[in-house]
């Protein structure tokens, strides 16, 4: 009806009135169609993966290769012995080192001296000895991979390029050779430890709700990941020089939903700790090692106001090798 | 410089111009804002799941049980010691036993008679004895998941439990204990086989590339996929009585454009046939019967115009289980 009215009026003054009229109704449209747009999928962020998708296409080697980071103190030797051996791991594209010796120079002339070598070496000398030096953003990583490797740990090359490829398929994931687990308790405390503490209830066989980083495959992304964590998070691994992989694998667990990590059982692991001239025997043949980890595992929760860490029980081996007939069975 | 013309013209008219016009404007607005509205995300269907997400939430026994479907020829003894010992498998919502025993009876009312039953058990009898009556999408079927069997094979109910948790991390693929390979080549012709034949050259140890849907768990959805496949699919396992399996795992692969299937290594897994008084040794006794896989293998690439199978050598096991600490390493 109000049309009708509208038409009566005088041609001018209706005609700029519907125009108002009509312009604030495009305008609105409009709008609308913007916002509709913004709600279209955006192409999500590569930096930390959150399915099980194919890597987008980047310079190959970022994608087809990783970088070991390897922290040191106070064990050279076991240091160049395992460089030697990293050093050829198939799908390496360079090693970085990160120097915890305080003042003390690096082996880098000696390093250089007896090269060529097949990957670059960086030495990132610290000025703090820092458990949590490891976990810096480096800028010299140019892989989605990172492979971290404590510095008396000998993993064979099969089983590095088999867990290489595993982490391929699993990015989101901590890809290692190491399970631990939490267990919960009537009194809602927490306790850390491996397959000798009680099944954690859930049918038959184990479970493990971690996996170490000292021998794994994350995707770099999570190391600024890290970097942005709660202060009282970097505190508490400065605290207890411990604990810097309880810490990723929360972070991991927050941030899939999931459990932190994919266990793949090493075939050759060795630990070469009483090879070691340096007479350092290491962070976790001290005696309040594991009740300090327990600690980490309530503290985390504490911070995190939740217990983020899922249980898994896929143990994960290669078809085939080193046994050919290891999957037969006598059906 | 136009709108101003129209300011002149008679206002009924001008009026009546610019109505048009703006219900014009205003309808391809609304138009535009439809098409925006179409683009956004949808629901994605959840009878072919193609990601690792979570299941949506239905009924939770459709989600958290399977179907089991056990076809049967020739071998009522086995199948009757096989269902006491299937009826009890944790997470078992029913059973479907695919009755092939063309124009004889079913063993229901002995069955029914020694009730009552843990789980439902339905009897499709069958106008024709074919191998690809048990990938029908039975109307029975109210559950995401399918357990399929053949009817001389035994797996332990560890085993079970354990891979239908693994299917539920892996609905796309068949998760299951018979992993097979086709291998290239120089010819262009492929070979079936299992790890006799020679490693299709991926480096260290050996691949699979098909997961056998005899001792499997798939997606229910993959059933209607079947029956969707070219007529010559269904001809060449009609042909062949044989290659439904070969069939499912090309149809899985292209689904996907992943390996089709997830290998869970059987702790307990027995193949009955021996035990039966039918005297009926089973299909794959026959003289011709690898070389039909093979011939197989050829005509679904033919029909489907390339390869989809893809090689997988990830293997599962259960963490501690049967052994308490067999992930243990000698570190």
């Amino acid at each position: 009806m109000r049309w009708f009215h509208l038409c009566k009026l005088p041609g001018r003054v209706m005609g700029i009135r519907l125009l108002r009229l009509t312009s604030v109704v495009i305008i609105v449209l409009l709008l609308v169609a913007g916002a509709l747009t913004a709600l279209l999928p955006t192409i999500k962020d590569d930096k930390l993966p959150n399915s099980r998708r194919e890597p987008k296409t980047q310079t190959q080697s970022a994608l087809d290769s990783f970088t070991l980071i390897m922290q040191t103190y106070n064990r050279t030797d076991l240091l160049l012995k395992l460089l030697n051996h990293y050093q050829a791991i198939p799908h390496l594209h360079k090693v970085i080192v990160v120097w915890n010796n305080i003042g003390e120079k690096t082996p880098e002339e000696m390093w250089n001296s007896l090269g060529p070598h097949p990957v670059p070496v960086v030495f990132k000398v610290q000025t703090v000895n820092r458990m949590r030096n490891r976990l810096q953003n480096f800028p010299d990583l140019e892989t989605k991979a990172v492979l971290m490797m404590d510095d008396d740990t000998l993993v064979s090359a099969h089983d590095l390029a088999f867990a290489f490829s595993v982490w391929q398929q699993f990015p989101e994931h901590i890809v290692g050779f190491v399970p631990r687990k939490h267990i919960s308790t009537p009194s809602g405390v927490y306790s850390y430890g491996s397959f000798e503490l009680q099944n954690p209830g859930f049918g038959n066989g184990d479970q493990y709700s971690m996996v170490l980083i000292g021998a794994a495959f994350f995707h770099s992304g999570y190391l600024e990941d890290f970097q942005q964590q709660p202060e009282a998070v970097h505190a508490l691994i400065d605290e207890t020089q411990n604990c810097d992989d309880i810490a990723m694998n929360f972070l991991v667990a927050r941030h899939t939903g999931k459990p932190s990590g994919v266990f793949v059982k090493p075939v050759d692991i060795r630990n070469l700790e009483k090879d070691t001239n340096s007479g350092y025997p290491g962070m976790w043949h001290r005696a309040e090692h594991l009740l300090q980890r327990s600690y980490c595992v309530n503290k985390l929760v504490n911070i995190y106001d939740g217990m983020p860490l899922k249980y898994s029980n896929i143990m994960i081996s290669q078809f085939g090798f080193p046994n050919y007939a290891n999957h037969k069975n006598k059906m």
